[in-house]
């Protein structure tokens, strides 16, 4: 093989992960414009203000610090790999709590306007992925952080734990697509089929918010992008082997 | 190992493979179910009875036969690979021609009820989806089953029709998600933050669908439920070297 293909591959990926945080980063802004320009700003009290920190919170929080989280692995092949796991572990809990926010945002807007809650589509699958987020993180931490679980555990788990995070990271992306077709028909239902700015807008959102997750997608998933494996770290992992269980790390 | 692990992880497999059968055919059902008594049934006249085919086309053809069309090479494991491709490419086929009929039944509706076209996030994401999985046929069809690119490109090509199949049945699933819920608005706003029986029915409906994916995502991805290779057929598959190109069949 080319001595310098490796080289091409690397550099193909980086240009994809630059790509990936410009369409992350229009996302976010494109959302503060979305709210902040026609749909009045941003306030914590109760108004149709507050909603507004709803989707600016899940897309900043669930959708692109989620999906940069996950990319953290594939980005800093050659760091140590305990600090990649407490960057990973550090930007989900960012995530998290940004959520848990724009939660707090949309429950308090509908308790002061008497809307109902829970009743859509977009707040059954909004619950069960943020749950479901909590609970992916808590075992996270548990499994990989803290050597509580058996090597086997760890081990067996790590499939199950990547596999579902990029579940989570699509769902959070789908969900944010019910939400901006729910704002959209709730607000401006009679100038949407005539394409209003803000609908333009808005769907270019969404286009811009599935393109991420494919680009992401495809970075996270690709066989070439993977760490190298390092043998010595590996022994070292709390993912496989710890001191602790008095496993050498010369062992297999 | 243990001799029976692998007999286990099929027997799993094959659970799975059925479980997934029951949520794919639950969610066609359901489909029919909502059109056929909640909003009076099926018709091909210009009228919101035509308009009715177009869910139930675009869940059987772009979510269920799609998905299935993805699964045969895991669940024919033992039968040889260009018989499973053929079934792949056919299913794919009936998949394509059972969604086209969905999109022209509501193209033909919204033309007699002079509705505009094309200015939704649904309509935006559906008319991509469709067009790219059009796109994905027809090269994978030049590809893989009739000689015309090279054994190089082809097995370039090959992991980016796999990320793409998935992710297009991921596009199918997402948008069929805003379809349920700019019905919902367009049809019962006023009853559906009250929990109204469409509306459930329709939230299950979507429930249905993000099982399916999620479960049919797993099949597709899991390393150990991989159709297992068989170097004789390799050599003689037009995935990498056919005979017509003068590669012998003992070649690796």
């Amino acid at each position: 093989m080319d001595e310098s293909a490796p080289r091409r591959v690397r550099a193909t990926f980086l240009w994809l992960v630059g790509a990936s945080q410009v369409l992350g980063l229009a996302a976010v802004i494109i959302t503060g414009v979305w709210m902040g320009h026609y749909r009045g700003g941003f306030a914590w009290d109760g108004s149709g203000l507050e909603f507004n920190l709803h989707p600016l919170c899940m897309v900043l929080g669930l959708i692109f610090l989620h999906g940069d989280a996950i990319l953290v692995y594939r980005v800093f092949q050659n760091e140590p790999k305990r600090n990649v796991k407490l960057l990973h572990g550090v930007i989900h809990l960012l995530a998290l709590i940004i959520s848990i926010i724009g939660f707090v945002a949309v429950f308090d807007f509908h308790r002061a306007a008497k809307i109902p809650d829970m009743y859509s589509l977009h707040s059954w699958c909004g619950m069960a992925t943020l749950v479901l987020y909590c609970l992916q993180w808590v075992i996270g931490l548990l499994f990989f952080l803290f050597p509580v679980a058996s090597s086997w555990l760890r081990a067996s788990y790590l499939p199950i734990h990547v596999f579902s995070g990029l579940v989570l990271l699509i769902l959070a992306i789908g969900n944010s697509l019910l939400g901006i077709t729910e704002k959209l028909l709730f607000s401006i239902m009679p100038t949407y089929s005539m394409l209003a700015p803000e609908g333009v807008l808005a769907n270019v959102l969404g286009i811009l918010l599935v393109c991420f997750g494919v680009l992401l997608g495809y970075l996270v998933t690709r066989e070439e992008y993977r760490r190298p494996p390092n043998p010595e770290e590996e022994a070292l992992s709390v993912h496989f082997k710890t001191l602790t269980e008095g496993g050498s790390p010369n062992t297999p």
